[in-house]
């Protein structure tokens, strides 16, 4: 008895994480945290935005009766009207509330939609290096995950997935801007791939669904646009969150689009607003949901991560990391200098840096650099960066 | 294509409760929302008391940094030593932080102990009638829901656990004060379950879970209290919820209590914890993590729910209506007059009055009626109760 075998395992695969992360906690204790350079954790630094807090605050002093009861299990109307309207101005395709499903965060997003989709032991194809809890969320509903490839510049191959889609092939999932690599799809890779995927679907007789995980929509560099997936195919669910948006990952909240063009897409959305409600989220917060009706299109500044981005990428290529320069998300996606990553993350501990291997994101031989942190902890690990580069002779 | 096979068995055994909804949004936009007597849902109609509305000003006045942030995955220590402090001084068990796990509501709070313990194809027990969503929770983890039936004042019947419990049974799920009866387990029934479980997992070799939903423990009526299960047995695990206590059921916010008695207790709080990261939940939102740790033991006040309980026993039962007067929680279950329990929800809502067909609770025969509504509502629905009585002749 205790925990089921399934769980186990899925503790056993993720442990590697929260091993750095416990020895991260043992080290600040050790030495004191302003002596622990910690890049291992997504968890961003900046508060929200002014608006936010002023949206807050006026709930909070005018307090509406029935503000915290439960809604409708898509969630308020009014937040979706909101959404939709939002993201047609945006997109120029037209939305309505019937298309979005609010919810808790991304990462209950993708549960809700998984669950609502996967038949036991559906694959759903995800390219590596990928956030390690897609296969998490995959294997919760009885799917399979399937990784394929990226190429140099983290950009999923083409050629690999026409060749790995079949009859059970569910869905493709893909994230941009991407956590861990930092790339961003272009507007005719996103083509090529709805193309893709519409001919792959009418030669298997079923429609395959591209699952959109666009959680750092909003954090893109250099005047950097990530476009948007709903002019390029139509079988298109869309994952988006607040998280980094409104720098509130606490609160949970984001939501699900499901494309006007999807087909059966009035039974697709009831199996949403069913899931939501079975998995046991019910819905996102209601207090959030108020507060998001009225920060449509808020965000934090963007200029302050591409500061962190240009400082940390530049002090590491400069020191002969070889790395690809990231063109949205906080993360920096560096080779290795030793192939094998976790030895390269154990010695950059013992440094007191903290970093992710890239095998966690089924890419070994990178590692994982989170710089959605203070100035001082970015600033404090290039000792050890340079100390490593010198060891093992980039410089 | 579109959703799963399992997804669409599950709609559409749920789908006479949200028939009822939708044919009730109808009727109000037909005879307007003051000539129909919706007492079908449990979203309570009370505002949160006056505490909750000034710690909610008092953060949002003052925002700290890093309050919205992503917080360790078993919730903010602070809050979780503020819930064992509370619980420890009320029921003498000593808890500590280590053994509260903060999450999305109850509902979230029992999908990550199902998605933890559960092996595919292990049973649950629980007790008509029963919370229907249970039977969603315990099927989203591959667990098999089992049936058992309740004696004619609600309690579980233990002549017929006893008999079930086999080498499958990986829990029983009780749920006190109950939904949808309103009874209220004693201390010696809990005891002699406790007694039950202990021999037969000896027997079996392997400790059987206790799963006690509490989400109404604070609403109990006649100055009745809500025995607590550690001291009856110490394979046990608690679900908790604000929603009902603070009336703030769209905040989500709830725990898990897992007894320090537990064999392998520590593992399986850390897969409590890995379950509520890996199901999307990651934790309950953070703001009213916050505003919980200052509001132990504040609650909405229950003499209101036990007028509304005394109005609605008494006017039924003079006109005839058989039903067991509940000790707890905010429904009425009596027995429907008419033996097909849809025909006469039916003919009540042709009266403009709704209610839930008690074979949605695993109990045909009966009728749910939820009184957590205003008086004006609940008067209204005399007529269409006292209409019935005559026609089913009851008076």
């Amino acid at each position: 008895m205790s925990i089921s075998d399934r769980v186990r395992k899925s503790m056993e695969v993720g442990s590697w994480i929260r091993r750095m992360f416990e020895e991260g906690v043992v080290l600040k204790q050790q030495y004191g945290d302003e002596n622990v350079f910690d890049l291992s954790l997504g968890n961003p630094i900046m508060e929200p935005p002014a608006e936010f807090h002023e949206e807050l605050r006026r709930l909070a002093e005018r307090p509406e009766p029935g503000l915290h009861r439960y809604m409708e299990n898509a969630g308020y109307v009014e937040t979706r009207v909101a959404v939709a309207a939002y993201l047609s101005r945006e997109s120029g395709i037209a939305l309505r509330n019937d298309d979005i499903i609010m919810t808790c965060g991304a990462a209950g997003a993708l549960n809700v939609v998984l669950k609502t989709i996967l038949n036991l032991e559906d694959e759903v194809i995800i390219f590596a290096p990928y956030f390690p809890e897609f296969i998490n969320y995959i294997e919760n509903h009885g799917g399979i995950a399937r990784t394929l490839p990226t190429d140099e510049e983290f950009i999923p191959r083409l050629d690999a997935l026409e060749t790995a889609i079949g009859p059970r092939t569910k869905a493709v999932l893909i994230n941009s801007p991407n956590n861990p690599s930092g790339a961003v799809y272009n507007k005719a890779f996103l083509k090529s791939l709805g193309d893709l995927l519409t001919e792959k679907g009418r030669e298997l007789g079923n429609p395959i669904f591209l699952i959109s995980d666009e959680a750092y929509r909003k954090l893109t560099y250099d005047g950097l646009e990530c476009p948007w997936v709903w002019s390029c195919y139509q079988q298109s669910i869309v994952i988006a969150s607040y998280s980094k948006d409104l720098a509130v990952p606490g609160e949970r909240i984001g939501y699900v689009v499901a494309h006007p063009g999807l087909e059966k897409h009035d039974e697709l959305v009831a199996g949403f607003v069913h899931c939501n409600r079975i998995l046991g989220f019910v819905n996102a917060s209601a207090i959030m949901q108020h507060l998001v009706q009225h920060l449509q299109g808020v965000s934090i500044s963007v200029s302050e991560y591409q500061r962190k981005r240009d400082f940390l990428y530049k002090n590491l290529t400069d020191m002969g990391y070889k790395a690809f320069k990231p063109q949205g998300a906080f993360y920096l996606f560096p080779k290795s200098p030793l192939e094998d990553d976790i030895a390269f993350v154990n010695q950059l501990r013992q440094w007191h840096t903290l970093t992710v291997p890239g095998q966690s994101f089924g890419s070994p031989g990178y590692i994982r650099i989170s710089y959605c942190t203070d100035d001082r902890t970015l600033e404090g690990s290039l000792t050890s960066f340079e100390k490593a580069a010198r060891k093992f002779n980039l410089l």
